[in-house]
């Protein structure tokens, strides 16, 4: 992926550490009223006096979080953005503003670097949010990306994980499970091409897993959205973990139960057929796979007219007692506890 | 310094990620009334209604900012915090949150992570700023740590690094070059230490300097300090890069020039003797050496009553047209151009 057809590299260490930010970051424009002053001093400097500021941030390391065998680096300066836009619209908030920090082995070429920040430039375009700072460094080995991302919201608007309350319904946004199996079948051509780097893959009847996994779009339009409908959602948070963790998340902090049925998830057909494909169950992939930076929220039951029917949204379980406990109810109707299963980086390794 | 005395030791794995943010985090408390809601949702919910809000990011990668075999864990985490800070008083404004994620081997037991972020716990608590989020994440290899900070500041005392002109005066607080020549002292001992590992070294007579290294402190004092005076300087930024690189940003920035008269460039006598029996140029430590966080500004001539013998400020200079450059006056009184000789990672390696 570090190949690059143009065979002038420039050498990060000619550029030094204040040539390289404002060479990369030169041609960002800052579309956020909210921004003073963005990179170029010792801090940007924002204005949020009319609403409340929101603030997330997230590290993405090589090896980890992305592999760039096959993670094109433009994407990933687009997904590094995506997944802490994610979070910010978990709270209802617009986004704002992001700092995007990267770590990199003078190895790497500048026009590698370009990549990347063309993918940060088209996130940064296509949401509306200004590049405000980062640091940019060497690292010893491969490439860390840290990015926080601010959003504001009015104060009645705020969506925390704590709200949910019993009867309300559990609604999530697009369907799941296919940032999941996209990366397992990148995974497989992988070990194909170790074997026969002549063999070229056929990607096409994927993708669309594939793209869930390498350009995940955060959700901005369900903010927009839940706002044109009139819906305030009583919780919020999004699905970066797997569903079932972050239910339980959400159960955790709204000290109430659920039940989330089984049919009612949310599924591609392409997710289906690839896990019939892997011999995988799907709804296990969905309650567990993560990376689909969907949204899960809740709402109350009388949201129900204004939710029903629209293709964004999935009912997929109401909210109970906390003394009922999470569960899943099968096909079968069986009752299943809940587990969280999400991704753990450090058990991954 | 990883070898800890308590021979049980808990891995990571076993706690994962979101035991491990619960735990690291457990204790923090919230002082800031900014602070509507830290850990625990999907983003921080801030509140910045009345001011303005600065914002700043940096990034600490171990083998490059930083070497564990002298740095103790929670001193890091002190002065992974103060990195920040700095930026923040370096905008005139009062530092109110950070997030802290970091990146680590698994081979970390919980208990080194622990004391750094005891040491991020003190830097919080002596400061008076909140910890509101953060990610963690394993890593290939070593410790990666991403500070952001925020801060708050009234309108008219927001000081970029561009409103200096003319005939202002130059001044730094503190006293310069003593981080790296702690840094030189520390190097040393570590080459001594590896040719023999009974050699216990006396650091005594370093104390001042090596604590520079270790243990900076941000000049919130400083920020406080003009408060009192009743002195708004017209540009700041802090000094992390050494005195020279700082100048000439500054006043590219202000598109001024500037006269720095060597014989004013506050030094600490321990700096001196270290330099001496390193056989380095004191003056040349003090311009490119780094590290030290201390503030350069630049104030207006009728401030001169207020700021001169104050034992916290050194008048180094003033500013010029920018036709006249930026140029160092040394004890000779030769004219020497000033050059940018601060620290690149890029070409450290």
């Amino acid at each position: 992926m570090l190949e690059n057809k143009n065979n002038e590299r420039t050498s990060l260490e000619k550029l030094g550490e204040f040539g390289l930010i404002d060479h990369l970051t030169q041609g960002f424009e800052i579309a956020q009223k909210s921004t003073i002053k963005g990179i170029g001093d010792d801090a940007a400097v924002l204005n949020f006096t009319d609403k409340k500021t929101v603030l997330t941030t997230d590290l993405l390391v090589e090896g980890i979080h992305f592999d760039l065998s096959y993670m094109p680096l433009k994407h990933l300066g687009y997904k590094a953005v995506m997944v802490n836009l994610s979070d910010v619209y978990a709270m209802n908030a617009t986004a704002t503003q992001v700092t995007v920090s990267i770590a990199v082995s003078n190895r790497f070429p500048l026009e590698a670097l370009e990549e990347l920040y063309a993918g940060i430039a088209t996130a940064c375009k296509t949401f509306g949010v200004d590049l405000v700072g980062g640091d940019t460094t060497s690292s010893k080995t491969g490439l860390i990306i840290s990015v926080t991302a601010l959003g504001e919201v009015e104060e009645n608007k705020i969506t925390y994980r704590s709200g949910a309350k019993p009867n309300d319904l559990l609604v999530v946004s697009g369907d799941l499970g296919g940032a999941y199996m996209g990366l397992q079948v990148l995974e497989r051509e992988k070990e194909v091409f170790k074997v026969n780097p002549n063999n070229q893959p056929d990607l096409e009847p994927y993708s669309y897993i594939v793209e869930r996994q390498l350009k995940p779009e955060a959700r901005k339009d369900i903010v927009a959205l839940l706002q044109q409908l009139n819906v305030q959602p009583t919780a919020m948070i999004d699905i970066s973990d797997g569903l079932s963790s972050e239910i339980l998340h959400l159960c955790k902090n709204s000290n109430v139960g659920c039940n989330l049925y089984e049919d009612k998830i949310p599924l591609d057909p392409t997710v289906i057929s690839a896990c019939e494909e892997f011999k995988v169950d799907s709804t296990m992939i969905a309650l567990s796979g993560g990376e689909d930076y969907e949204l899960l929220f809740t709402v109350d039951q009388s949201a129900f007219p204004k939710i029903k029917g629209n293709p964004n949204l999935s009912i997929i379980g109401h909210i109970t007692q906390a003394s009922e406990g999470a569960h899943l109810i099968t096909r079968g109707e069986t009752k299943i506890p809940l587990t969280a299963q999400g991704w753990n980086s450090f058990g991954n390794e």
